[in-house]
């Protein structure tokens, strides 16, 4: 059986994807399975694909693998694609195409109140009266602490700076905006401070199988002085971020960012002959982490593998292959 | 008894280090020994003092009260004035004398080696071919490494930054100089470079009689980071930062430093009404600590204390005191 | 569409469970999951439920609200609720009836031998020979300890009198019914018995998705010293006390009990101006946990989550709620 | 209704699984699970069961029964059953039959490529230039380290020697013809080189439902050893060592083996009356474990009870019983 | 050589410790140390001892038989005779007088000043908005809350009732009495409070040279739950509770008190025939404990042994025995 | 000032030394400080030593330097010589002589004794009806439980085998003889057994001023296994054990043995192409070790270098160097 070629929908959204049109963990989520559903109606409706389920199957998978590529490593984009195609169902073109496109539409409706639901999953973690932790500068992180606040909560924010780009001051005039009293700080202050902060909450990159939450550097350092100093912590991250390829064993790839964020030219030249080393992110084994929240609830991070298998399947097939 | 007038020396070196003219912990200590020499000897050749044991001690008394008010948190100044009125002993004022001089003698004489005593300690410590990670500016630290290299030890080193002053920037290019590698990272990715590290090496601002190590911000989160990772960490410090007043169970004043190390003024007035809290330093306890390497040998933290006895007393007396 | 006045059965059941006549987890969460079996037999035998499946499906949701709102606090409650509404399903009237009654059916029955068939699974766990602690009195945490006493096990116990009430007093008497060897001690006492004990026994006031373990103050405590002993420690608790508002993060709400159970009067007079408090319960973060054994088999703490899931659904949606 | 005696393929097995004619327990599952294939296609053609689906089922429960009963304690056989039984499901004969086979085949194909499978799960875990430390002889295991070396990336092993057995000379050897440079240590050398080591890599006789992995004596030791030492633990084991009596609480009865292996003849004589003891395996709680790789990919141990419950049932039902 | 009768005073002495007409620790201590001086002078005023040392010193060594055999468990006892008979010296009669009853003077100076000097060591650990948390009653842990409180700070205190015998009752009204707001908690509360707690401070019942802390039970399991929390605690203990038998590696014999007062005869009767063990004390490790606070300064535990030979000898020569 | 030429017993000692003739920690040491003082002897006899402390002094220190160069890694020997070397004093050589010689009596005779010294401290740790477990063979860790069946306690052992020599068999023949239950295990089964072990008992091969024990490979793992099973574990050495060049930081160096002690030939060449590695000891860190026994009694390892520089002087000075 030869494959039919994706509709103009696909490959204008794999257009924008591969050129960066289309960015952002969500937004790309949201366009490839919104593309799904559009190649769902367009080979119910005409051709081959409109009378064969097996052709229409294949253009379906034909249509993932042209989105997939676009973008290798983003972790949202293959979860989509998991997503929908793992709820195709039917024996007929139309039971085919309604589970395509009732799948597609279950996922973005559920992406675009994502960050609001895990919001509130956090706040409720949090009392009235609490001093928060934060690190980086995380939208997930920062919804659970507005979340509570919008609860009626009274929040205080102890805020690491972060080096070394100092999202910290992002996350601090937001945090300030929102009405919460922020108090600044270097990141090696934390354990000091961390007597006086009732959780610590964090974002996260993405989120392996076995539990280890890739976060912004420093993050790993951090839990385990939280675990130290009897603080629980949290990360909050939409399920998106749950990376597909931990489930077979793949470990995440830690980016190595420019030597000129840690240092500027002239104190570099004045020092001479050294490396600078600059990776973006670590990894927080599950141990040290108290609950990972997302839009799906509060889990720890030893069972985020359940959702993650009901969410987007089992990891080691891929629904876009070729049979 | 009425007590007798300082000798022109002790008021001479009273003032300077008053004014800060002599500064530096071991500076200030070997000025404050050498005062009381010369009292000693100026209250020996004339005056009551002379002929009278019991006048020339309160003559010692009284000089080392007038030293001990110019600085009343200095750590140095109390432990020299300490080691020397603790070995005025005799019967004679002639005995007394000398007691005085050779103790004197003997503190100058260990503290100008006291570093590079030291050095060779925390040298003999590190192996060939390992690699150290060092937090802040420490020549204490430095100096271990640097008699490490002079053994022939070929070290490596990863040098954190140090927010907000980056004093490992100093210590980097100090490493550089005496040929270490350098490899310079922020602080916060000090976990994930433990992995490659085989001895953590800090220097003290003080040394509590708990054992517990006063030190620059990020020293204790580093301490349990290294712990949880299996890496060896040591304190160098030489023992004029034994804290004296620790003894009878003072806590060490943190130092609070201006906000402006943190942020600068045009990120700061972007982000608005906002803390910004700079302590100096953290405190590591003892149990995250392996070695205190001193100029007489190397102690376990928990042991410290039996030192300090030993050098400058129980702590309680204050041996320039009234009786 | 208007709703439908839930059948004669719901209300009465409401009310019994409102004026306290039904009490008692298991028997409140027996008596809603019934009482909406027969709001489905009642909606299909007549009126417009009888014909319109989406006026029964409407009907079944206000039954359910009725009874979900006399007892907002209860936890066996809404689980039943959730259990039951959950599994209906079907295109036709009678097909939505039969799933209700089935649903109701099933939990019934589970319910009902639950507490044998979890202690069937806590017993397997025993070893002959062994000796248990408890801590409070769980009759959960009993059928454990007496179900491997009717397997032809020797087991042992040791008794914790549990202040401020003294449920150990109950514990102690039933376990000597059972036949089982018991030593009474204080709680203080617990460390020091520990090494004799070969498995800590608890039940629990209900457990979060997190995996923290509600349960009798002290617990936690009792947790944290078995684990530094190196002595594994379960929970004993039937599903219906896992809580499914935990599920969105929500922390479980310590009850202040009266100060007359911690002193009396009089000692109370005697001491003057003071405050008493006394929580009931305490929280044993999952990571002291080692199982929590119920009557669908034992889970460590951190997947009890995806049990909660599979049976009560997600948390985030009510499922009684207006669509 | 009267059972159905299981058909001669059936009973062929069994004798051969009894005889231990047919061994290893993939190999026992295989057989099994094709066993009961042949049941059902047997049944489907002939008797009362041809027509009767009751009957039908209650002709593969009594197989499942008859291969049960073969060898009360193998842990893979049970768990084929399980797994084929539980997916029977249909109202006709026909239906219930195709279920049978199509699971039959199912588990089969699955368990052919297992090692495969979870060997490229445990290679990605492993890094290039990575040494793992082993623990007596796994296939499971050494299916990881192989295929990261057929991944392209090159591994060093240090092996520990397994006493009493010695079976790490085998490791040792296989690992060598596979390009893995080696170091053979006793294994009370272990912590010793775990500095050395990225990743301690061992197999497993069985997992139970909390998570233990219950594998050849000295594993827990050495778990405990690896996480004091930072270093990463995994369990490479197929589902089929999936321990499903522990889903119910039973404990796994560890074997004691003869004491000729601890020490020979002639010194034991030389000793003299003493006892020795020769216990096969031993239990590591789950949280000295960092995953388990299977072949449906890598979960924390915690997690490791919703795949057993999602392959093989809740384990208090027997799917072969009499209903 | 024959030996000397005791003195009269010394008899007397020993008469009223026997018969505790003297009793409490410090008390008896005292008593003994005066004796041996007064023995020290009867024996140089006449007779044989007069003029001979060998005789001198033996009759004092037999008097502190006389004494030491009065109460062989006591703690205190042997202690004040081992202080003042290591410091008999001298070549004549009058030297070995004089040196005796200087020794017995400093022991009874500082012994009267002990509690008041330990309370500053340990007032001084305290900051002003502290909140501690006591166990049981002690007035050596009083002293240094009560300390704090004239050094102008503010405390406040959650004080554990202490069963069996509720001795937090006492400490509570002391406390109270002392301007200190209390919240009364039963014992099993404490790791809940803990998390607003800023110390724990405890007192001891003896201290042995390996670091461990005697105290009254539950102390050990509060002191691993402090750590756990990450809250310091330190034990307040004047130098006579320091275990001289305890250098020789004796254990400290664990006292088991009356059953009654665990639970009353009416309760006993309900319950029927079971055991009740309740130990007095319970054994802290040094690891769980920050500090032991002094009459000489604070100490971390696992140092206590160098204050022990310093003030009491070595522990296995008995400076009272025959040489 | 010429040094004089060391008398002939040095000589003959330094000799039998060199050729093994006199070997054994305490053998060495032994003939060490007999020496000494034979050389006092001659020098205060005759020559310009006779009359001049300085060249007395001189003679001292060459006859320790001829001494120490006969075994420049040995352990006891530099201890015996700074022993004796540090306790000579006086203004002229008689009062020297004395000096020296009754130094090296008492060094003498505490090592005579310093076994069954040790041995009772280490029993008087042990309780009736204890069950220790011991690691190689150590008659100083012997002694200890051999002196409490002597003392009448009813000891049972679990002996290690100790690969890869079994000394494990030594030590189970010599506890069989002293009438001690044993069960021999492999050393994998260490933490299994541990669950039945009230005290681990091991010698030692040197003790580290940092605290550190060196003794058999697989202690530190035994050590980090006991504390997670909380069992106490202690270390029996003499004092000569004591490391003194581990007071200026010197690691000990591990001996690497034969590979042939872990392989026979036969296996070697069936295995292939692998390397074998053997070290003969490993360090563990004090904080796993719950005390040190000694002939001076019991401390925490914490503490040992309170005890070494008071028995061995600092370390840094060579008491024999030429000043």
């Amino acid at each position: 059986m030869t494959d039919t070629e994706p509709a103009a929908p696909v490959r204008e959204t794999a257009e924008e994807i591969a050129t960066m049109e289309v960015r952002g963990a969500a937004t790309i989520a949201s366009a490839a399975a919104e593309a799904l559903a559009e190649q769902a109606e367009a080979a119910a409706a005409s051709g081959e694909t409109a009378s064969d389920p097996a052709a229409f199957r294949a253009s379906m998978r034909a249509a993932a693998r042209t989105l997939r590529e676009t973008r290798p490593t983003a972790v949202s984009l293959p979860n989509a694609l998991r997503y929908v195609l793992q709820r195709m169902e039917g024996q007929t073109v139309d039971e085919l195409r309604r589970s395509v496109v009732d799948a597609s539409d279950a996922f973005v409706r559920q992406l675009d109140r994502a960050q609001d639901d895990l919001g509130q999953v956090g706040a409720n973690r949090l009392a009235d009266g609490d001093t928060v932790m934060t690190h980086c500068h995380s939208t997930d992180a920062l919804a659970c602490i507005e979340a509570a606040v919008e609860q009626g909560k009274s929040i205080s924010a102890v805020v690491k700076e972060t080096r070394p780009r100092q999202q910290g001051h992002i996350t601090a005039e937001q945090l300030r905006e929102a009405g919460v009293p922020v108090t600044l700080i270097v990141d090696s202050a934390a354990r000091r401070y961390l007597d006086e902060v009732d959780h610590v909450v964090v974002g996260a990159d993405s989120i392996a199988a076995d539990g280890g939450v890739i976060n912004k550097i420093g993050t790993s350092g951090l839990a385990v002085n939280a675990r130290e100093r009897g603080v629980p912590i949290m990360t909050a991250a939409q399920t998106i971020k749950l990376h597909p390829e931990t489930l077979t064993g793949h470990t995440v790839e830690i980016e190595m960012r420019s030597e000129s964020e840690v240092i500027d030219a002239e104190s570099r030249e004045q020092i001479g002959e050294i490396a600078v080393e600059n990776p973006a992110f670590d990894v927080t084994p599950p141990r040290y982490m108290d609950a990972i929240v997302t839009e799906h609830g509060q889990f720890p991070p030893e069972s985020i593998v359940a959702l993650m298998r009901e969410l987007f399947g089992e990891g080691a097939e891929e629904p876009w292959a070729e049979p």
